[in-house]
């Protein structure tokens, strides 16, 4: 318990291919549908009460790990990200906190499916997780999330990582009625920590180290 | 002239290795040893001197490439930043511009040797230089740094590209004697525009993503 989640680590690096720009092909918003569904229950409580249940998943199963999803299209010729919009001040990445032993990309995949596609379809489960563009831990129950461990920590009690998923040219996104899906350019969340929060504000310079391929417009 | 340099992407995504954890193996500050040698020159100009000067640039050479180190050491038991101090209160990555035609690795290589190698020592220039960990655009002279391309921009004028540089256990760094190389921990850099600018303020969060591996402590 308490294991911060890093003792697995393994080298990838290719010295062969470390030099070259890495892209992103992205589509146009137009070539998705968006249909919607039975809303998501979702579990309605207080900050302490949140804190309260953080503890007791934290006692019985050790750093509570979060996954999400950087998604991208193309509008008016500039790449904007997928957020779900929460009672019109709240903006979350779609993804959420994996079960214990379930590998990230299995928890993200099962939390986009839940969450964005219609229910029972063939395709639905299919979502192309590529690479880890970062990860931010919380030290403590309390306290912020920071895009570090500090030392000094025993052991971290939440790690959120964040997944790029490459959409396909085309694909149905099903939508719970009460979350809305919605696309905000880069070029607005950038250094918006006052409306996106730390994590989602940060997302452009994630991302400054590919170039974006846009298809099709 | 005007080439954004994103033209020349190339995918090297790799899937089976898209998943795994990447980490960087760091030393402490003691292993390394610092010198000192004569100053270097730099250019001594007025803010629109700075302007004249990209902009004659600009139409001699076209888009202005600059490449900078994000280099670690451990001290604490927390990742340290290796920084140039200038009058007390500039920050700056070790790095600089590259000339015309020359590759990103060897005009960062050419930098790093310049500014904190040993003149004519034989291992002087050897740099690991690693992935790229992000870019920043100016999209006109006078404006601010991006980390992305607005689309109705033309032609950019200037790409500042960070590049990880991998530290081996030991090495000397010998440095001009109007600069200052400091290390600055990583919890003390993140979100601190004010200090530090943005681009030094975010490679907390383009570092997140890796594990650090402190050695030998």
């Amino acid at each position: 318990m308490g294991d911060d989640g890093r003792l697995h680590a393994i080298d990838d690096d290719d010295a062969s291919s470390a030099h070259q720009l890495s892209y992103i092909d992205i589509y146009p918003l137009s070539n998705y549908y968006f249909g919607s569904k039975e809303p998501l229950l979702f579990k309605d409580e207080t900050l302490s009460d949140r804190v309260l249940r953080m503890k007791s998943n934290y006692a019985a199963h050790g750093l509570r790990t979060c996954v999400e999803a950087v998604m991208l299209v193309e509008l008016f010729k500039h790449p904007h990200l997928l957020l779900f919009q929460i009672r019109n001040s709240i903006f979350k990445l779609p993804g959420g906190r994996i079960r214990p032993n379930e590998s990230d990309i299995d928890g993200l995949t099962r939390k986009l499916t839940k969450k964005l596609s219609a229910n029972g379809a063939s395709d639905a489960s299919h979502w192309e997780v590529s690479e880890c563009l970062g990860m931010w831990w919380r030290p403590d129950f309390e306290t912020l999330l920071f895009p570090y461990l500090s030392t000094n920590v025993k052991g971290a009690k939440e790690c959120t990582k964040l997944f790029l998923v490459k959409l396909p040219e085309s694909r149905k996104f099903v939508v719970p009625k009460n979350l809305k899906l919605i696309a905000v350019p880069l070029c607005q969340i950038h250094e918006n920590h006052k409306t996106y929060g730390p994590i989602i504000s940060g997302i452009p310079q994630l991302l400054s180290k590919f170039s974006f391929n846009i298809i099709g417009t």
